[in-house]
């Protein structure tokens, strides 16, 4: 199952980067490219700090196509999908929570610590939205928003934490795939944000 | 031949960060880390992305000194290069189409998938323009810009192709440096660009 | 001694990161997460050209909690922080130049030739101040100001020369500390910088 969530997740992370990429202007070429490192990137950078070789992507290309595919469709739709604006939200909440349990996963089978699993958790599911705002040339949304990387944290913790008692692995998914996903609908429900600090 | 080409190729795309550096108003150690990263940054993303160590400069130290060298002389003949801006656009097609081949050369030895191995060609022909970009601080303009990273694709597409087919490793080489050179120089002579959707 | 040195650096390195996410109005996410990759973004750089793994983050996750929690009482206490300027750019200069060291001592032990060792060595000092301005969307810092870069090379090439000639490490590691320290702080009292050529 989460493996079908997985697809669903990185072709709404494409879309996502192909939109933001066709608002600067952007040639069919870099939508592909956006969206591609949008869905792509998060895994990527949390397999290159783990020395985790080959990359996702390197040992199954046909999820380039998947992206690529993807951004492609959304391009093509952009007018159509500005009404379903809210569907997007609820794939992207899907593909956050997701991307944080996959990334759990797969740093866990290094033996890292546990902090640094629930962290490449959150990396694989934030990083590529930071990658495609650096690529589109402005500060990361994430460093700016609602509860997004908290979530993918809570999720990871919570997920560990339920393995580490000796949950089963499909029950530890679920419940943690469950709340996580919740948790992110209630934070943009009701607007909620990490505290912003003022210089004075 | 496609190590002199390659040489050639480092010290062009060194030239050409240290122009951008220098329009930035960066100082002297910025004028050669931009020339640097923009001549080597390709090939290290690709590396870094394979797992294929040492990096080519970590190696070869020799040709830190190439870029760095020849990042200065730019820097110092810039109002002199501005004349010679069509030759600057010939060493850099001919860059790109180089340092894609040698992509497609260093990917195919970690056996990866024909798709990765042209992939990882089109991103050590384009990714160290891209860094220079983002250092730079501005949308990256191979994501904007005519049929740049296009070039790089069907170039290693060619290349691999011909190799698949048993074609002998020098011919395919000449073939697709010279197909790749020939249809860059169209894409500039003709303004060919991909086409950019808009919005609405 | 350096070790201590070290604990100190990230934490300074993580305050300033902190600060200046401050300046962007990110929330206490963005204020951690720019924190720990200003303090840890350095040596990660390095250690994943180098392919050296693990990241020393990853082996010591304790790393993470100093520097998110250097950055949110950094964030606390910004504007009482203000007040010691000066003592940031001593921390700051301390860093730097431990940093580069420390960079020399990991890259040494990989067989690299020296003079990529003592870039390894800047990289590890500079890189993670670059990542903070990525971040934060403007034109890195290092590439444009007073001699911060040369001064991480000359600590280096420093702290290399004396071991080749069988200085003993801990002098070696002194003089180099205290001799790029002074440099450091030279450059900034006397407003040194590299020269920036103009175009025109």
């Amino acid at each position: 199952m989460l493996y079908i969530i997985y697809l669903v997740a990185i072709s709404a992370e494409a879309a996502s980067g192909a939109l933001m990429a066709m608002r600067r202007k952007m040639d069919l070429f870099g939508l592909a490219l956006v969206g591609t490192v949008t869905a792509l990137g998060g895994g990527s950078i949390r397999d290159v700090l783990l020395g985790h070789y080959p990359l996702g992507w390197v040992a199954h290309p046909q999820y380039l196509a998947i992206t690529v595919g993807a951004a492609m469709v959304a391009a093509l739709m952009a007018r159509w999908l500005a009404r379903f604006e809210s569907a997007f939200l609820l794939l992207d909440a899907m593909g956050l929570v997701a991307f944080s349990i996959i990334g759990c996963d797969v740093a866990a089978t290094t033996g890292a610590h546990v902090s640094v699993v629930i962290l490449m958790g959150m990396i694989t599911g934030i990083a590529g939205g930071l990658l495609r705002d650096i690529l589109c040339n402005q500060v990361p949304l994430v460093l700016k928003r609602d509860l997004y990387a908290t979530v993918a944290l809570l999720t990871g913790a919570l997920y560990m934490g339920q393995l580490h008692l000796g949950v089963d692995q499909h029950v530890a998914t679920l419940v943690a795939l469950t709340v996580g996903f919740c948790v992110r609908l209630l934070a943009i429900r009701l607007a909620l944000t990490l505290p912003v600090l003022k210089e004075r």
